[in-house]
């Protein structure tokens, strides 16, 4: 492999550009609330675009209001992407997602300024909807993109008010005409802060995202009955609390028996009629489970299922358990993840090994086309918090390796053709 | 000690007047919602008042608005007092406080019928807002009579909507001339469902009341992190949620280790922020320690308060703890617990001695005059519920023995005083 050429994006114009379209739904407390589909996303939408097309990109939508924003090639191939999503969380930060896309401009940008052609087309992609707070499920765009949901189904979803997918992107001009999907990529980057704790701890730059973690979401009740808590001898007890102690305790000791990627996590749980005289007849609760390895998840899944009704009967009580989600592991493009790791190496960061957490639109993308992610660090993990904080340094760090695995990814796409041709 | 006279109360015409002021705010599942100081709490009262006074008794009303129908005695002495409560939980059954009313009642007709003249004269009590449903905290009528509350603290509480006490007895005409608490009595007896399941577990009729266990309330709330569940690896989570299961856990363990009369509860429990994919960075919750001897009470506390710093401290977790309610255990009179024995003995019922889960207005009278208390069973020990039941026959039985140990504690006060002018 040849030497790529030495561009360097410029970390200050990245940063004015984040602090910049912060200032589109600002909040009091330093954060950003900008969901999606609304005015202020049109209005960070239109700003993206007049940006893009200043650079001389060739800006289209599709049917989902996925953007993207294309610089041409020297090839007639598809595109080599990049990006993330606009929209946020209503107490969201100002770098989930932003960063991805305003990196990628940046990425771009620099590319038009050194008048380097790549040989590939170049895309910059702003995907609809990633956080899912407005509308459910979240990162309903590329997940119709890579045919996990169908087109209409995802459509047709209603915001709290009623509002429609599609009515809401009638509402703000951006139904494109391209159905989503009709889109072919030639591989999808994704630069976002790692929203977890780990880069920082252990003083990394950058982290080579290698995959996400699958995820599985149930739902359970456990019923006992309401009683009086002055009068019901202990002996007499159908104590649905009780049961579910032991359940947080046991979903806890199911990740910590799968070490050290396992995660498990009761996060929501609803006590009836929690009265604090009446011993609890129910209660309600949300089981996250998550591993990067699919046979493992399906360990952690039956751990969790036959403790739920081995421990709820050694009460008395009654336990109902339902699957919500299931989304599975996903693991990259080992080219894709080469030339992030490539990029980290050559921009001279310490970088490390990951696998994400949370999920991201490059999870859906990587269905369709090869793919991968940069991470940064954000500071104590924190995100989803109008707290959010990544410090210009990686913000700057991210665009780099970002542009690199870009160009890297592009030679490579080069020299296969090349070698095709020979 | 001279025989009793042979007085029957009549079963069928107390359960005929239970089902007729059962229809004063009756529910479509079969309970009452007869909030205290309503427009439905006056109706029942405008009820009692009549039906009192059609005995010949004098109705007066306290300052609290509690209910006073006297029927003179042969002496100029304080009377023996007999009731309970009239209001109701807003789902509320049939038989919770309005028994221990209407079977005084029924005692009085009975006495009232037959011409006998008892030494002391004798009152029906209907005490205020023995639920708190509406007014926090609950027994206040009677707990101003004891000198438990103060007077105008109490006289200004306040319902959600704002209205304080003193104005919904105004509103509905209930607040009587004579100062809470000037109203001196020579004993009290309070007959009430077990709102347990004890007595129809045993098959006794009659609980021979001996006390009321003491009650602690404590709040509890733990501190750790709110974090993405999905990027947040378990050895760096401060999950709040994790230590309120152990303490859960805790609170039951404790009660079992003080057999057979200890109970403990957390009944109350809140996670924040309560979403599937966060660590709960806050819990907070409520702790229901009861005994009836306080001894062991301060062992149960001492262990609670100790465990919720050991066990959340072991996590990383912060506790706060503060008692909210401390109400030490009562021991009822041995004269008047004497009498409940007796009737019960003299009436043919099996028997037992029982120590109230619950709170009771009897609990605070006993602070001012003697009490005791006769309990009779009540199906699946179910009460607060619109299930609540009693059957016809309980609460005969429980009427009758009512009405005996209102004669023994007579007689034993007319012994008394004829020793003293011996």
């Amino acid at each position: 492999m040849t030497t790529l050429p030495n561009l360097r994006i410029d970390g200050a114009r990245l940063w004015d550009e984040l602090m910049e379209t912060a200032a589109i739904g600002a909040t009091a407390k330093g954060g950003i609330n900008r969901l999606t589909l609304t005015d202020l996303d049109r209005q960070v939408r239109d700003w993206f675009k007049a940006r893009a097309e200043k650079l001389g990109c060739t800006v289209t939508i599709d049917s989902m209001g996925a953007m993207f924003a294309r610089r041409p090639g020297r090839a007639d191939i598809p595109p080599i992407a990049l990006g993330s999503h606009l929209d946020t969380q209503p107490t969201g930060g100002k770098f989930d997602g932003v960063l991805g896309v305003l990196a990628a401009l940046e990425a771009l940008r620099t590319l038009v300024e050194a008048g380097y052609e790549t040989f590939a087309p170049i895309e910059v992609i702003n995907w609809t909807n990633e956080e899912g707070a407005r509308f459910q499920p979240s990162m309903v765009a590329s997940g119709v993109f890579a045919g996990a949901f169908e087109h209409d189904w995802a459509s047709g979803r209603q915001d709290p008010a009623g509002v429609t997918f599609t009515q809401a992107l009638d509402a703000i001009g951006y139904r494109g005409p391209q159905r989503s999907g009709e889109h072919p990529l030639s591989a999808f980057f994704e630069l976002h802060i790692e929203q977890g704790p780990i880069l920082e701890a252990e003083d990394k730059t950058i982290g080579i995202v290698t995959g996400i973690q699958g995820i599985r979401w149930f739902e359970a009740t456990i019923r006992g009955e309401d009683r009086h808590t002055g009068t019901t001898p202990m002996g007499l007890r159908k104590n649905a609390l009780l049961g579910a102690a032991r359940l947080v305790e046991r979903v806890n000791a199911i990740a910590l028996a799968h070490p050290p990627h396992a995660v498990a996590t009761v996060g929501r749980l609803e006590v009836r009629p929690n009265s604090p005289n009446v011993v609890p007849g129910e209660v309600f609760f949300t089981v996250d489970l998550r591993h990067p390895d699919a046979a493992t998840l399906d360990a952690m899944e039956q751990d969790w299922i036959a403790s739920a009704y081995r421990l709820v009967e050694e009460l008395g009580l009654e336990v109902e358990t339902g699957k919500i989600l299931d989304q599975p592991p996903v693991r990259f493009d080992a080219e894709c993840i080469g030339c992030v790791r490539e990029g980290a190496r050559a921009a001279g960061f310490a970088a490390r090994e990951i696998v994400s957490g949370a999920g991201h639109d490059a999870g859906y993308v990587s269905r369709v086309a090869p793919a991968a992610m940069v991470f940064v660090p954000c500071r104590g993990g924190i995100s989803h918090n109008e707290a959010e904080y990544s410090a210009p340094e990686h913000c700057s760090a991210g665009a780099q390796v970002l542009l690199q695995a870009v160009l890297g990814y592009d030679r490579l796409l080069e020299e296969r053709a090349a070698a095709q041709h020979a």
